[in-house]
């Protein structure tokens, strides 16, 4: 609310906004109307505050149109929307509480693909896609520090020139598999050095982005999602130290103790399962910490 | 923020509400940067707020997508939504504020039409609309008392059916005209007693209206667009005294000040014009005050 609305005015709004409260008071469904009032609070606490135009607000809507327009099954502008607004990353952290050294969550984003191919310990989820080797391995344990036996690991990353397999023309599935950790919680596979692309920016998303002059890219990453009973479903990435991108990766889903040391090695030097890299190749380490199923309940029950 | 989210958990969360912010801190248009900014920090209240679960976030989005789906040329699901949650309404009476005695604006709707027919005083908007014939009269002045000789007024509503022309399929021209006020800012027309109907509620909106257990219709109304040199441009209706739905119109556009009697005639009863009308009649009578041009900018400056 600006300083310079009269009190008739700021009565006439006050009054319009309570009439819009009241007329979800016969919504028999309790959480549907406590998420439909705080919406309208919200929207028109924005809408006053601002003092939208007509003219803004028809931008809106015609933005609203056009990131309609342009979603079918293989384009998502509304989760975009949401992910350059910081909105996905918000609602992860909620679903994902603190939970003591348990690692931290990050978007989902739209490549995951179920039923990816299974590899042993030490196989390479690559398969034809570009890039620059890198071998990965680290541990699984619960919160309790126990190994966590067996444990899934998806993980799906972009090749080289930033794509994913889902994106390109022929279905082939590549630089996406699961594995299980062994009985002592390892795991260790042959994946690709991530690279950084852009989110998909020919849209209302990019024409907005381009307005307030924010950057498309993504910071390089490698996606995984471990699960494992009695656990909390962790979906994260890991991200690369040095990367120029950190600050700025357009989804915030950059996280400090997400960023990894993605160490570099020499063409032809020796590697941890004795296959010869002619080019150069890298090495990461991450440890993973899940916490228990259940864990934001818990959280808020041992914060009350 | 709910009292059961540790300090930790609050820290993670205000920490990227502040990265998405200091995101637009490039924007080179500075209002454009105020909005995406306050846009961010209301849509992270209320995400915060209602600790919205990933699934309520995926409705979300597919509510969005079915919006954006079934919006058209002749269909406008954002509109309705926005009219249903009240946010048309409040940017309408943001911009339109209260100045002395003129009369209050409300919402535009999307059944205007430019370039509508012209009709002299005392003529007849209806053509061949259905309708209980309804003898509107009143005069325009300005804010000083004034009369407002010329004042152009546009006038369109919907028929016995609850349909506007446009929602005909033959493209016919009906019961939507303007006429001119006279030197003395009188004006009539014969029009259409209104009658309610709802908004189109086979979408997504008229989905989430019946799932809260609101009605989708409008209270009955007749729409006005006065406007003239040097004054404020008046978009607005006038509803119908003792008519049920002026407590539930599903998109907030009733003001008491805008609700009128519409005194019912008996069949045959002597008319202003002395057209013989067979069946009941209607009358009313709607004298407009037209704020000055710049009226917002005014009342602001005269509030410091």
């Amino acid at each position: 609310m600006t300083d310079t609305v009269s009190a008739e005015q700021e009565r006439r709004e006050a009054d319009l906004l309570e009439r819009v409260v009241r007329s979800f008071d016969d919504c028999q469904d309790p959480r549907l109307r406590q998420l439909m009032t705080a919406l309208v609070r919200h929207l028109h606490a924005f809408v006053r505050e601002v003092r939208l135009t007509e003219a803004e607000w028809a931008k809106g809507i015609e933005f609203l149109t056009a990131a309609g327009h342009i979603t079918d099954d293989k384009r998502q502008e509304f989760i975009l929307l949401s992910d350059v607004l910081g909105v996905s990353m918000q609602t992860i952290a909620i679903n994902n509480e603190a939970y003591g050294d348990a690692t931290e969550a990050t978007v989902f984003g739209p490549f995951f693909v179920e039923n990816s191919p299974e590899i042993p310990i030490g196989g390479d989820i690559s398969a034809d896609a570009t890039g620059e080797p890198c071998w990965v391995e680290g541990t699984v344990r619960d919160s309790g520090g126990d190994p966590v036996a067996g444990a899934r690991i998806e993980v799906w990353e972009a090749d080289a020139d930033g794509f994913y397999d889902v994106q390109y023309d022929d279905g082939r599935v590549a630089a996406r598999a699961h594995l299980c950790a062994d009985t002592d919680g390892r795991y260790s596979f042959w994946g690709i050095t991530p690279t950084p692309y852009p989110i998909p920016h020919d849209g209302p998303v990019g024409q907005m982005l381009a307005a307030v002059g924010r950057s498309p890219m993504r910071a390089a990453h490698l996606h995984f999602m471990v699960s494992a009973p009695g656990q909390r479903t962790l979906v994260t990435h890991i991200f690369v130290r040095g990367d120029q991108l950190l600050d700025t990766d357009t989804v915030f889903g950059v996280k400090q103790s997400l960023v990894k040391h993605f160490k570099r090695q020499a063409p032809r030097s020796p590697t941890p399962d004795g296959r010869t890299v002619n080019g150069p190749w890298s090495r990461v380490t991450f440890d993973i910490v899940l916490a228990p199923a259940g864990a934001n309940a818990e959280a808020a029950a041992s914060n009350k």
